[in-house]
């Protein structure tokens, strides 16, 4: 292909990607900032051989479509269709799955060191972000890759932004990098004359390295030299000539390189310029216009989050909060206006937001940890070592808590009530609407000492939104169901139909996992003599269990079924689709109780 | 006191650790490595007020006998005595909490804002190790307090080792900055000359700026400044005048600053300065000759697992290790000399380690990653995304699970068993003595798939080792008593003693605990009518609970006890000691069994 071809190329891809994601709703965003990249990628490495991995992963759409997957993007995201992250399972042109951040270049020195060992040939690739960069994985895997002297490639993917700007001295960083001053004009001079030589890159390569030495004296070394990298860079990430180039020149290097690419997020769709961050992660929208359609906006669990978190730090100044690269998703964006000095965005670093909120509460701040539950897990041990030891008092707000749909396995957040059980003195609130987050956001904060989560889920509330006068929702005498969050919903449809089977069951509506009301579990169970558990976390570890084992320790022995997220991984797909394959829909609930109540 | 009198001190201090530490026990070289600089630190800081943190904690005890706690020695990690590590419920002087490494910048940064935040007014200062730096949750806090500009204080106390020799392109860093040519001398006479100048201070500050200046020009800028911080040093942190001189210059700054600390581990005793890794962690010795008394030396789990995994690798190419800084505490010191290709020291990175053993995996190799329970924590997030999510046939080898005894609460392996069977397609074996681990080791990676776990105690065997024949170790009709591990040795004591109180009791050694073989137990139990299950794992997420609700679903309803660890933190002590505390021991296990057997 000709340069123009392929520049009409990347520009029917970014047409293709705003026509389909305007339909499936998708990430965008990440994906137009790459599009040159990726084609220079593909072009220059085989990527059914050469190993290319995507760190998070969701900037992976332009690599499925130029490997044969441009018509799975009608189910984009879909139950059954393709998954917006990278899978093996899909495509032996995806590497590894990849969906939390920056884990790639552990992966890629993994597999280099593989392929050294077993006397294999093949390039290994890692495409990082800059705001991957800031997580401590990340610099662990640079650290060992640098000494390794392990040929693989890291591409830093670099537009300045995780979702929002990045933070951090390696942000800055970075930022002086991008700046330096005439670098940029003189290597594409430079680069122009040397490529058209013969024998250009060997020249251009002894002319880096002694410029790179100057670079050094006048400039300073970049961390990546320091860490072992030979780095390479920046260059410009919309020129699809000058990428193939420096792509080349790097694929030629036998050991760990680095080469910084500036990219734009957004790139070439105006909306997704102006607005990067909306346009990350987004539903369906006018392609036109770049607006989503106006339907009446429900305020979500993570907006009622921030709103109650700002009038709560209105009438305590102990409170502050804590993110990692989430002020908008956590829902702290008005907090981050309203109290600068108390909202702390520490990067892609859940441990650290963690440590750092050890530190906070011993010396008698109240800090809130505002954190996605699937990235929780990367702060297991800070959690038990750093707050629940010496029993601190910090509130974890544990958004997407349960199913949350598209994102698929690496992002349900199923494992939360199951790892945060297990740590002593932690104790785990469920609110089931948003009204509830509130009154029990203010009660971990206000009156409870030691570690609090209060966990709930990724949208808007159910169909269930009043405060609950009692844990028992709904009074009957033939089984007891019992659940918590939103799932509570579905018990309540359940209950319904049970009715209509001549079932009367009575609801009980968990505020907590740990403590478990034990009382009123026992009681309820005695009088129905049947009981039915449902739950969004995995088996092991689960609520039910322990209501289970607790009653059968004060002899309550009844025909029981507990429903809950097996021992396995669950696929992408809309969360009522998900909810019938686990048998945690209305019906399958309803059907469920009736199989116990037989017993 | 005048700098003779505080020579004469830290000779003091130096025979007083060296005489107590050879009747106790404990970390002798780390702390001998820092005599001058801790004496420095008390010197020039009110550690009452200011928050002094030691990362990892195990080079705190001269600050102990220095605020307080010298008579206290006596009774150092003993059931009762004084702990081994920092505790603030032990003395005021005690920051925080520590026990894992890389987490003390975090919680400095904590404590920095929390003091901002309340307009407080004291110092905070962090005692890092330059092996906690290749943790990267150390990065992750760098990168937030570098631009956070926060004053701060971080001192890298740099050894040049973890308890082995540090690895990775930081450790390379810091060599280079500990020779710049000239520096070190130069810096000495010119702080002399200013030290005894009025205004010398001042003086001294305004040239350093200069010659850092010329420092970046000539030698490049270091890691820390690129990361925000302002960097001193390196310094000889035996050279106490200079040490308190450096020290009271970094605390008159007002940001985040770094002071670089070259100390020797072991320091000022010959036979830990020969073998600082030998004395790190040690038990009693002979103070004069530094030998251990010769008793019959019995193998250690971990030797078995370093000898059998030798075994394995010359017979299967594809066999690899990975250890986290720990290459001789889990017994690979062997693997790495003859295997010096395959066997991968990362540093203190375990999430690094068992993201790099998902990469090894998927292209073709079989990683053995080599880590403590405890440790295994910080990775269990890269367990479920880059080794379980996709069934990558990765082992772990997982020493020190149980309790560990001496060290302590931030030490004991009891959550692996709660977190690792939460994670899907994990399988956890739980050899009981060591020939079964040998068995199991060789079963983990020639005959299974997946992710496998194999999880072994602290030490030698106990009395049994006999490789089972079957699962039911005795057979019984009164009551099932069922363990795992070394445990098992308890129940068959206590099997022993029940026996004389005319109780027969049945003894089912479980293989593993995930799966679990139902069906033994299931006959077992309908066989006796009653149960016992004990483990050394916290009760929530641990296997009793699983096998009571499965014998519940299988509608078998007998009078059981499950004991295990309960929901909170174990404190120090001997093995046996804890085992009392905890109901554990055979006596406890007797009369427990007794109290179910006349139900």
């Amino acid at each position: 292909m000709t340069q123009p071809q392929l520049r009409q190329l990347c520009e029917e891809i970014r047409r293709f990607l705003v026509q389909n994601v305007s339909k499936t709703g998708g990430h965008l965003a990440s994906n137009l900032g790459v599009v040159e990249l990726t084609v220079a990628l593909e072009r220059v490495f085989d990527t059914a051989k050469d190993r290319l991995l995507f760190d998070v992963g969701h900037q992976s759409y332009v690599h499925k479509i130029l490997t044969g997957r441009r018509d799975e993007f009608d189910n984009l995201r879909c139950y059954g269709g393709m998954a917006g992250f990278p899978k093996p399972a899909e495509s032996e042109y995806d590497a590894f799955v990849a969906g939390h951040a920056s884990s790639s270049v552990s992966t890629a020195l993994g597999m280099a060191r593989a392929r050294t060992l077993r006397g294999e040939d093949y390039h290994v690739v890692a495409l990082m972000g800059d705001g991957a960069m800031t997580g401590g994985l990340a610099y662990e895997g640079m650290n060992d890759a640098g000494e390794s002297n392990e040929p693989l490639i890291v591409i830093l993917n670099d537009n300045g932004m995780s979702i929002t700007p990045n933070v951090g001295g390696i942000a800055k960083h970075l930022s002086v990098l991008r700046t330096r001053p005439g670098y940029f004009r003189l290597k594409k001079v430079f680069r122009t004359v040397t490529g058209k030589l013969p024998g250009g890159k060997a020249i251009y390569r002894f002319f880096h390295k002694i410029k790179e030495r100057w670079k050094h004296m006048l400039l300073g070394s970049t961390l990546f030299d320091e860490m072992g990298f030979e780095y390479y860079g920046p260059v410009d990430g919309h020129d699809l000539e000058r990428l193939e180039y420096m792509l080349q020149l790097v694929k030629s290097r036998k050991k760990p390189v680095l080469l910084h690419v500036i990219t734009q997020k957004g790139k070439g769709y105006v909306p997704a310029e102006n607005s990067p961050d909306v346009f990350h992660g987004i539903g369906a929208f006018d392609p036109e216009s770049g607006k989503t359609p106006q339907t009446a906006h429900l305020p979500s669990f993570s907006e009622t989050f921030g709103k109650t978190l700002c009038q709560i730090a209105e009438e305590e100044p102990r409170v502050c909060a804590i993110t990692a690269a989430m002020v908008n998703g956590t829902g702290l964006a008005e907090f981050s206006q309203k109290f600068p000095d108390r909202c702390f965005d520490v990067g892609i670093a859940e441990g650290h937001a963690v440590s750092m909120a050890g530190g906070l509460a011993i010396q008698g701040m109240i800090p809130v940890v505002a954190v996605y539950s699937t990235f929780l897990q990367r702060a297991y041990d800070m959690i038990l070592q750093d707050v629940a030891m010496q029993d601190l008092h910090v509130v974890f707000a544990v958004d997407r808590a349960g199913l949350v749909g598209e994102d698929g396995e690496t992002h349900h957040g199923v494992f939360d009530v199951s790892f945060l059980r297990s740590v002593p003195h932690m104790q785990v609130l469920c609110p089931a609407n948003q009204a509830e987050l509130e009154e029990m956001l203010r009660k971990a904060i206000f009156e409870m000492k030691g570690p609090v989560a209060v966990r709930y889920p990724r949208g808007c509330d159910g169909a269930y939104g009043a405060l609950p006068e009692s844990p028992v929702l709904r009074e009957g005498s033939h089984i007891t169901m019992i659940g918590y969050g939103k799932l509570i919903n579905n018990l309540l449809e359940a209950a319904e139909l049970l009715k209509e089977q001549g079932i009367e069951a009575e609801v009980i509506k968990l505020p907590s996992v740990k403590p478990l009301d034990m009382a009123t579990i026992a009681a309820s169970v005695r009088k129905t003599g049947h009981l039915l558990i449902a739950e969004e976390a995995v088996c092991i570890g689960c609520a039910a269990k322990e209501i289970a084992a607790q009653l059968r320790l004060a002899g309550i022995i009844v025909p029981n079924r507990l429903i809950n997220i097996p021992d396995r991984f669950v696929t992408h797909g809309s969360i009522a689709r998900l909810y019938e394959e686990l048998g945690l829909d209305a019906k399958s609930l309803c059907k469920a109780a009736m199989e116990v109540c037989a017993k």
